[in-house]
């Protein structure tokens, strides 16, 4: 790093497109390399993609590899695939050229429960390249486990967890609604299920390792619900549908962390087109009990494009291996410009 | 530290004695030494002073050179004075004696900025010794400073943040009612104002310090406002004293940190007998705007002693040095057994 923070974007869809927004908000980053895959984006210079009226002179290349062997960079950001294993070749190409990575994959976001060999592997290359690897977003990576981690700091004893997520779907893009299967009838939500074409959200299994791992709590095991369809009392018009009585309004995914065979973290996702109060919630039961309230939620989008941004000084200040949210600093907004951040290294 | 965590009471006030128990309660932990000046408890065994029914091997002794000379410990926790130019010398001691510190004193969560050459002072001397010094509680330390930081984290923008802590001070110790003027007359409360007696809540300096730093706010100046009384409407019965309509019920304090001419960080401080609700509440206004809030607010007390028990995992685990809650991973409650940290230092 010398006066700025040199960043190469990895998926440019909705979500990346909107950290590239907030990148170009914030003094002392600079995107130096653009990667997407579609066809239909690949060549455009980015500010053309990003509708910002003028060019960037970064071109959106589907070559990652020969970008990177050409350009020099602080991190990547990586906003691609929910699974790690579609996401690794993009992790290890990134860390064998030294760059930092933060991605948004949801596994990555406490890989060590499903994927214990794979995260050490990670963990092994990241340290022999020097560089730090973290996933994370809002959810996973900040409502359902951290900010509960955080909260349990208040608390001499925790018995449970309970995590509450309550969206309304209604609002949010169109080709969310569609995979949370807002409209469907309850067969064909159904036949979705057993096809896997609506799947749990990923995230819960990673929150509720994370939690366990971070109170020292050893479960028996992780148990993830089938997501259940939340049906329409009353006709519902959604910016992608309208919903009929009885249809689909959308979903509620729930997963238990089970101690002494005991649910001791329950979190549940519910997302659906007739929320009519959005919140995040998260109630400890423990002494003191606490319970606590983000009242009308935060919004997904925004938010997972919030804490990457956010973690970005924290992950170039952090030593090299694969971290999860719960081995770094507080997480906390980032200044108008980062440059305060470039010499953390000598001070902190 | 061996297959435990040895630890050394300085202050065995009525939070002290909590630590002491909270800790008790814990596996992994051994008090291994106790200190106080009071005359009253010096000679006695700590199982005696808590009430236990059993001794625990531990006399209190008001000699805490001697104590320090003849006992190996890994932490020593302070729970003496709010102000650190009080604790300094205490600190001091126990950090040439390479134990670490963690502290109640409301100055040392933040000593920076009313203390810069101090705080260096300090930061060198652990670093030199290589132990960790931290100061901590509920608030500040943790409601009015490490929660907002947090919850900045899911935020793009962050232009003003608001904290308040509303607290029914009727149920707290009478020492505590004592001290924020309940029952008093207007005149009374303003004469003890005028005198010193009643003080503005230590802290609040601290954290708007430390939510600057974390952003990278540069602030004009922190304003600290006289406390105001706040009035019985109608008459109270306390466990300390019955408050007439018209008297003191308790008190608000009010801090500003000032950017740009304007209050970015307001942070509340209300406690009286006649709060119908309590809360702690953090609101942000920013993208994502955040208006979070902990329903039933969390005890003080209760609340204090959480938070200095679970930092002691983190600050044996931490870099050599002064540090803060900003510095250090997520806090989080600690395990019924601490055995689970003493191998982090090779993990982390």
């Amino acid at each position: 790093m010398e006066n700025e923070i040199k960043v190469i974007l990895i998926g440019l869809g909705p979500i990346g497109r909107q950290i590239a927004k907030g990148i170009l908000e914030k003094k002392g980053m600079r995107i130096v390399g653009a990667v997407d895959i579609a066809e239909d984006i690949v060549g455009k210079d980015l500010g053309e993609l990003l509708e910002l009226g003028k060019p960037l002179g970064v071109v959106v290349t589907n070559d990652a590899e020969r970008l990177i062997s050409r350009v020099k960079a602080d991190i990547a950001i990586i906003a691609t695939k929910s699974y790690l294993k579609d996401v690794y070749p993009q992790i290890a190409l990134c860390i064998k050229a030294s760059i930092n990575v933060i991605s948004t994959c949801e596994e990555l976001s406490y890989p060590y429960y499903k994927y214990p060999e794979l995260s050490s592997e990670i963990d092994e290359l990241a340290k022999k390249h020097g560089v730090t690897v973290l996933g994370t977003g809002i959810n996973p990576g900040y409502l359902m486990d951290t900010l509960p981690i955080t909260l349990t700091g208040a608390c001499q004893k925790v018995k449970s967890i309970k995590v509450t997520r309550m969206m309304n779907s209604s609002k949010r893009r169109i080709s969310y609604q569609k995979k949370i299967g807002t409209g469907l009838s309850p067969e064909e939500f159904r036949g979705m299920i057993d096809e896997g074409k609506i799947r749990v959200h990923v995230g819960l299994v990673e929150s509720i390792a994370m939690i366990a791992a971070t109170l020292g709590w050893k479960l028996d095991e992780i148990k993830e619900f089938p997501p259940e369809p939340v049906l329409a009392e009353r006709e519902i018009t959604t910016s992608y549908t309208i919903v009929k009585p009885g249809h689909v309004a959308g979903l509620k995914s729930v997963a238990h962390g089970i101690r002494d065979g005991k649910p001791v973290i329950v979190l549940e996702f519910i997302s659906h087109a007739a929320v009519e109060e959005e919140y995040d919630a998260v109630s400890i039961d423990g002494a003191p009990e606490i319970h606590e309230k983000i009242v009308g939620g935060v919004h997904g989008d925004l938010g997972t494009v919030a804490v990457i941004i956010n973690m970005i000084p924290k992950v170039l200040n952090a030593k090299p291996g694969l971290v999860t949210m719960k081995d770094l600093p507080l997480p906390s907004a980032v200044t108008e410009d980062l440059r305060i951040y470039l010499n953390w290294k000598k001070t902190f």
